[in-house]
């Protein structure tokens, strides 16, 4: 299948304060921002198929470089016709620089560091960063591996995919100032050359995302949010290490937002998947989302909820915004995960169902679920689209995220 | 969800030579024999949802007594409205009666058997057989069950399943002739205490099948066959030992058959579910078989397909009834697995596609293959049907079991 030679475009379609609504269009669909991005990591959405996937709502993937030059090489996806034939998706499709991978596999991950959790680097594949780019073990066989800037715009002009990202070097939190300085203007040249291969070798449906760094440094996110958007990229994105806090995450968003530079184009938020997470990057005015966090809760027996879930034993509601379906309190519960999601999972299966396939070490349990928070996370983004189209983002997110209530106490009745 | 008090009937609708084609009709829907009955072990048919089982033309599962007694408990289904509201599958079920887990765990199965494996029994827990019933350790937490007839026949009533069983000892092949006819004996009171048990205490929708042991003595076959059908079941089955190889499972067949005393009810061959088995088994007159392989090989990477594939590499086509996509020749293959079968898989993913993904141990790949296989037994069971009904079951075999072809040698081009 060919793609018709049509570049994305991005128009801004609302603005409530600074939460904004758009359109991306691709060669594969439109999508309506603010969205979440899934991740289909290897070429896949773990635990949905395509039909799945789509009864779900979902309006976009989000495949990575990383694992796909790996198994089964991108060459080969080229040649069977590219990411969304070898999928079966016909959507957009998004695609990481690779970068992320390699480095949080050495460093743990950005969702590590704000969750407090630091690893041990001696215990993980070294990684040697050059001027020229990055020299990694693969995870699978241990064979090395150089990724440069040019090698990502490679393979992700071989995969095909409608949004892809420059090669940038992913700084973990404990690194230095001068570290991070040092980096990130590794990263501002890294995004230069991707820019100047991705113009030569570029499919005419791709666009090319700039990534911002400079860690938790203010002076630093401001230069490089304005040396990436003195850049012709489509679209912008926010990297790097976000803090050791949610608050702090909040924070850097606003450094590199603070001088209005990156509002021009979508701007994309690597990584974040929280539900109070998004409430608070939309409200500065960020686009997109992703994150594996709805599918991997899910293969972990949890369902997303709206805000709360009532207690039977407890007799009064808890603030939650996941329901955790391992625990006994649901081996009797005949309810749906939530009645008023349209999902097949709540139309079909109670929570005692779900509990007894956990219980069961059964594959549909793991699937059922996934489909659920798949689900919620489109309805959630669906939701605050309408709360920045009518000016109600709070009252969206009191609807939505279990932060409000937590705020005003356990007890709710 | 209460039943409507439909008991269950058949009706002979067409025969050809000894095949023929019937119809069970239940309360929760009909069944066109011959039909294939699909395990759904722990209340769910591995790695597919209820729409995908429906989407795939299924059209009655079977789940397993004694595994649902063991987790959740029949209690626990009866209180949450019977297995159909449990699983959220609104069409037939049938339920064994726990027997034959209970001795397979212990003896290795039917199937190990006529592969030619046979366990040693020490590693397995052991089971204790009395005239009351029998002894034995759950494989789940080592805890000390008694099943009876009665208990088993209270388990599959409280389960509610449309069509039960009674509980047979399952003797494994290398029983001697008087321990054989010992335990057919000590089955057949065991058969009468169900019956007896099963009137009292039914739901107005259930129908109970007696099974005919006897092992792989003719005399005892028959007299089994007569004794089983001089009692007021709805169906009949056929358990126990078929015998060393598929050969001398058909000659097992042939010998409960014999006098013709089961035709007047529905037969259900136990734990059958190879192509050519079934084929075999309808045209001695079987109505229904079971067996988990369908989904068990599609999560070990195999598909199933009609009698042949083209193999590339020697130019030639190979008489197969399922190919392996976890070999290398599958890689860069963009056919889907069968052009011409109608279902999810087939029209989404190339051979390429699965195989990457049980590369990159997807779960997708194990849902997607056994959403295939599922199709394949359904289709494969209505060209049957139709077989049967145009007289012209050996054309039917010749197009979907690869024995006739692999009759003729490997090559057929």
């Amino acid at each position: 299948m060919t793609t018709p030679p049509v570049h994305p475009t991005f128009h801004i379609t609302g603005q409530s304060g600074t939460s904004r609504t758009g359109r991306i269009t691709t060669a594969h669909g439109v999508l309506e921002t603010p969205a979440f991005l899934f991740c289909a990591t290897h070429a896949t959405l773990k635990g949905l198929s395509i039909d799945s996937i789509k009864a779900a709502g979902t309006p976009i993937l989000l495949s990575n470089t990383y694992h796909l030059m790996l198994q089964p090489g991108s060459d080969l996806i080229e040649q069977l016709g590219g990411i969304h034939t070898f999928m079966g998706w016909d959507g957009p499709v998004f695609t990481d620089s690779g970068g992320y991978q390699i480095f949080s596999l050495h460093h743990g991950s950005v969702s590590d560091e704000i969750k407090g959790k630091r690893r041990n680097m001696s215990s993980f594949p070294p990684v040697k960063v050059t001027e020229e780019g990055a020299i990694f073990v693969s995870h699978r066989d241990g064979k090395r591996h150089h990724l440069t800037p040019e090698k990502s715009i490679q393979v992700q002009t071989e995969l095909g995919a409608d949004l892809i990202c420059v090669l940038d070097e992913c700084t973990p939190l404990h690194m230095t100032r001068a570290q991070t300085e040092r980096s990130m203007h590794l990263s501002h040249r890294w995004g230069k050359r991707s820019l100047d291969d991705f113009e030569q070798r570029k499919k005419p449906h791709q666009g090319l995302y700039g990534i911002v760094q400079g860690g938790i440094y203010p002076d630093f996110r401001k230069h490089s949010a304005e040396m990436i958007a003195s850049m012709p990229f489509f679209g912008h994105a926010i990297g790097g290490s976000l803090g050791a806090t949610k608050s702090q995450m909040g924070e850097v968003i606003d450094m590199a937002l603070c001088d209005g530079a990156l509002y021009v184009r979508p701007i994309h938020l690597l990584g974040i998947g929280g539900v109070e997470d998004i409430f608070q990057g939309v409200s500065k005015g960020i686009d997109t989302f992703d994150c594996v966090s709805p599918t991997r809760l899910g293969r972990h027996g949890g369902a997303l909820i709206d805000n709360a879930y009532w207690d039977d034993a407890a007799e009064d509601w808890r603030p939650k915004n996941h329901i955790n379906l391992w625990k006994s309190c649901f081996r009797t519960d005949p309810k749906p995960i939530d009645a008023s999601c349209p999902c097949s999972t709540c139309a079909l299966y109670s929570r005692a169902y779900l509990h007894h396939l956990l219980k069961a070490k059964e594959i549909l349990a793991l699937t059922a679920l996934s489909v659920h928070n798949v689900c919620f996370m489109n309805r959630l983004m669906a939701a605050i689209r309408h709360g920045i189209a009518t000016h109600s983002l709070g009252d969206v997110r009191n609807r939505w995220s279990c932060a409000a209530l937590m705020a005003s106490g356990p007890g709710m009745s």
